[in-house]
């Protein structure tokens, strides 16, 4: 275990696009690194159809199992954009134009523009709570442990700023990386050791192959600087002793 | 519904590096342009920690669901990798040395080389199946239902043309992309209208954002080329009436 206190969060991608594999997911390692810098670990992530029972059940079984949720995508204009619907009915709450965001939209669009497809944007559960959107207007929003994103990267990621503070993590979640010009099977042994001598460190192996050459990165996470600090010495050591280069990057 | 005979898959993407944020999930894409090509659909992807737990829980639930499951992550040699006992224990097998697995890597491996590390790469499922892997030697594995490959992108890549034989796949699924200089509120009614007539067609609308131009990717997926044929000529249609330009990429 690395933290005794520690603070889970879920995400949930909603999009054939991704699923499809027409589009790569880039919101799961933007919402993981801000959420470890808060202290939240993202436990698992599940990605979903844009199908409305999937949707509703997921919401269902995960916001029960961890603190937060996240759900990313299916907040646009257009018929393939259910996610607003689904999360009223995983709460059985009213879905309609909301009025704070409606007001919002009715501000950025000019009258002639703001037609029926911008409207939808503003139906969601009513009684949500909004997430600005500093980036194109529409709002996500939240109902009590579940964030809704949008899919765009850039927007999603202009608007974290916005609910970080509406977050309550642990410990903060440290790690450093050292990265060896080896293979795995040449260090398996030596580092098994020092996890078993470090239960409050997770270490994590991760071979790379770049430029024609191999390496292995060595990711050491946990809450406590000393600790990390200590298995960090026990593997330069290790490394020395088996004649191991250590590389600047990985 | 897109297809009468669907055939319906699931991912499960075993790795801390992952869920931390540190490393973006490649596999996912990969495999769902693989099996589409073969008619099956991705229908749900879970990422989950380096936890035996989660695991056993997750394939047993899964294989259940779908046709067939794939496992990226956790089968090499360091104390992290743990997808080969865990599968065991889902499926209560012994778990051990795998004779033809230990003799592969026996023949890839200098006898001075093929440590204990190395040989934790046969230890598998004893009954399982193998997958080759014609780029690193250390195989994969299958369970009845279950297919268990690599983390490493390029490694995963080569393993799928030694599998394609054992998957049986439904209708391939075709699709056709419109990239358009618009944005989504400007075509959601026309195209929730296409949507409607066209129920055998599944329209995605994905907006994007390039090169400081908006525009909106408009997918076209289904199992019979006249049907999306169709539906593209109604597409292009209010997209004329609209004025609104195709581009060629999105």
């Amino acid at each position: 275990m690395i933290n005794k206190k520690e603070i889970f969060a879920g995400i949930i991608v909603i999009g054939n696009e991704i699923l499809s594999g027409r589009t790569k997911d880039a919101n799961t390692s933007t919402l993981s690194t801000w959420l470890n810098s808060l202290g939240i670990k993202v436990q698992e992530v599940r990605t979903i159809p844009d199908i409305e029972k999937n949707i509703v059940n997921t919401v269902n079984e995960l916001r029960k199992k961890y603190k937060y949720i996240f759900t990313t995508g299916g907040i646009g204009p257009t018929h393939d954009d259910i996610t607003a619907l689904s999360i009223s009915k995983a709460f059985n709450l009213t879905y309609g134009p909301h009025k704070e965001a409606m007001a919002i939209l009715e501000k950025y669009y000019k009258p002639r523009e703001f037609n029926k497809g911008r409207q939808k944007m503003a139906w969601m559960p009513k009684k949500a709570n909004l997430i600005l959107n500093p980036t194109s207007g529409a709002p996500g929003f939240i109902v009590e442990n579940v964030f809704c994103l949008p899919g765009v990267p850039s927007i999603l990621k202009s608007m974290l700023g916005g609910i970080t503070h509406k977050l309550v993590g642990g410990d903060p979640i440290l790690s450093h990386t050292i990265n060896l010009r080896t293979v795995e099977s040449e260090i398996a042994k030596s580092l098994s050791n020092v996890q078993d001598k470090n239960k409050d460190v997770d270490i994590g192996s991760y071979p790379f192959f770049r430029a024609g050459r191999l390496g292995v990165a060595i990711v050491l996470r946990g809450s406590k600087q000393g600790k990390i600090d200590k298995c960090n010495s026990e593997i330069i050591k290790f490394v020395k002793e088996k004649n191991i280069e250590i590389v600047e990057k990985d």
